[in-house]
């Protein structure tokens, strides 16, 4: 059986992959009573006396709800909420496993912007966070903008952020095994949809100053007019030089190409025509930007992949679960920028500076000192910023 | 410690009651690759074809999200979504312990009709079922009507009906133990909110001819003018010869009470002016209609009330386990009332008439045989009345 019908079988022989289950006994009259009626009228009249009780007397503090409408699912597109609910669940049980965070997955029978917005508003009571999934661009940046403002709860949308995230820390590693200073790289990120753009703005935000960035039809620039909202803006803060041109001019004298985009779109050429020593992070999946050996033959000194079977690979899930864990411990009614940059310094801090190898500049998903490093980083920028909840 | 500050205690130490763990496990790259990317791509691409496909690949046959406005929680009243929260988690954990159904509470910010029912409608790809909790009335029987109209998932609203189920199985057998005839009891209903119009309908639907429905204002007759839609109804299958007057009216020659009303509003006169041998349900929460000590000096026969240190205890857990259960193992689309009155069938057939005793006409919670009972003629009945969905 190949991984697809092993994966399959899987979620054949368990029916789905998540449960909800007690942390209380109630096997006995006296429990019942303790956990249900009479004895459950307490807890509620203290929430309704002073609601910050919720969090006292209530899962909610850990309870997130993995939110879809399934218009991006993957590589998969737009196939409509039911068919996205595996990849929900999924991201349900890495919340678990890696952050001991509890959540469930909520798929949206609509994909109208607003309807969207007002539904995850009148969810909040329940929960302790957001985090929004596979919502297409750039739809899902309206979204958790406005919720990100309406809400006092954190909302994060990971196709947007975690790859950001994980890229920024590859890049720092890279930077420190070359001796590379960050801030002087020039940077191409090719794809200017959710993540793209989030790439974009944290690189920008650590200091990285020359990014060029490209989309299908070419380099964003100032004369092109099919830009969305999110592309102007990636505008003002890319191509200084407002060049134009295809992929291949972008690429030259580059030090760093990032391709969330789509497969086969880099050529051996391209990366020839990159400066010294350059970072190839090609992570369009299943199939790469280029793949690792052709990056490899042309030059390329430091590849990552979205993939498992490569070395470095940029993992979501290196950053999400202890994003939340970090919010969530401190009561951060906000996942701010400062907070996502931190979680980047600290996934780069995990591997130190000995261990660092050119197929080593990414900790694995299973080095638990990852979740507690970022968990720990995040939670601390959160009360630095002020973002955190009165007690 | 009494028992509200054991549960405030409890409800602290485990930091709210429910936790969602996952069924799979996901230690190493390999099992990460099947319960997530990239082999959570095959069973996506499964349903994306065949939308069926959902109930075979993911927990969503099996799960039910509990869902509430805060609006009528418990004796609590309007107590608003928050506050309301550590009721829903207990259910979610009954849900679990008694019927092994998995469900998480989603608290409204609205108590909006229409919005309420566009949400629900909305969150159902990810649902197996919805189980509404502690909404006013009569909002809430509007809402479950259009929503049991709408969707192709069991929507039940537990306030209404679990209460009507376990109502009748008492009933039942209460004739069973004192050779009445059900059908030509004279019932008296005190409460015409939720509970009541359910019982009310329920009880009719079996077969009882003679019912009087009584609220705060009195007989519910046709000179009224203050009646809601609800109770427009209930008077068209009650009070046949249409009289007028207050509860001591309407409790004259009545064979049982079933009261879902408020505290000591019934008097030992009242008791000695029903029938010979007379049933007195008196489930007003945490005071009953008339204490069960006062009700027998008076000359009840059968006494229940909705407390648990009593004999007798009208729980709606006896229900709503086994009907979700019975439910979602044939893929039923609906809760009908065929299926309800199965249940309370179910309910009272679990003590057998040798068993039978004054204060036992009500199985324990935590007689495994309820469960198991009710699930099965549930779901035969969902067979037989011909709701279940296409496999």
């Amino acid at each position: 059986m190949d991984i697809y019908e092993k994966s399959l079988k899987m979620h054949e022989d368990n029916k789905g992959k998540i449960e909800m289950v007690s942390k209380v006994k109630v096997s006995n009259k006296d429990e019942l009573s303790l956990a249900y009626s009479p004895g459950v009228a307490e807890p509620c009249r203290k929430i309704a006396e002073d609601e910050k009780n919720i969090y006292k007397y209530t899962s909610k503090g850990n309870m997130v709800a993995v939110i879809t409408d399934g218009s991006a699912v993957l590589g998969l597109g737009n196939i409509g909420p039911k068919a996205a609910l595996p990849v929900m669940e999924g991201k349900s049980i890495l919340f678990k496993k890696f952050g001991n965070v509890d959540s469930f997955p909520l798929c949206l029978d609509t994909q109208d912007t607003e309807e969207i917005i007002n539904i995850c508003k009148n969810l909040t009571p329940s929960l302790g966070g957001i985090n929004l999934e596979d919502i297409s661009a750039p739809r899902c940046v309206e979204i958790e903008r406005r919720l990100k403002e309406e809400l006092d709860i954190p909302v994060f949308h990971d196709d947007q952020h975690g790859t950001a995230i994980i890229v920024t820390a590859a890049l720092l590693n890279a930077c420190k095994l070359t001796g590379k200073n960050p801030k002087e790289l020039k940077v191409v990120v090719s794809g200017a949809g959710a993540a793209g753009s989030s790439i974009v703005r944290m690189i920008h935000n650590y200091g990285v100053g020359d990014i060029i960035s490209v989309d299908i039809d070419g380099i964003i620039n100032s004369k092109r007019e099919n830009l969305d909202f999110l592309q102007k803006e990636i505008l003002e803060i890319t191509n200084k030089e407002d060049i134009e041109g295809d992929l291949s001019v972008a690429m030259k004298n580059a030090d760093a190409f990032i391709g969330v985009s789509a497969g086969n779109i880099v050529s051996q050429e391209m990366i020839k025509s990159m400066n010294d020593n350059p970072f190839v992070f090609a992570m369009a999946n299943p199939v790469p930007e280029i793949m690792p050996e052709e990056a490899k033959k042309a030059g390329a000194r430091i590849i990552g992949t979205g993939r498992s079977d490569y070395p470095n690979q940029i993992n979501n899930v290196l950053a999400f679960p202890g994003i939340f864990r970090g919010a969530l411990d401190v009561g951060a009614k906000k996942i701010n920028e400062e907070m996502k940059l931190a979680a980047a310094y600290a996934i780069a801090s995990v591997i130190d500076e000995k261990e660092l190898r050119e197929d080593y500049i990414v900790p694995s998903p299973f080095d638990e000192r990852v979740v507690q490093a970022v968990a720990e980083a995040v939670a601390q920028k959160a009360v630095e910023t002020g973002v955190v909840r009165e007690k």
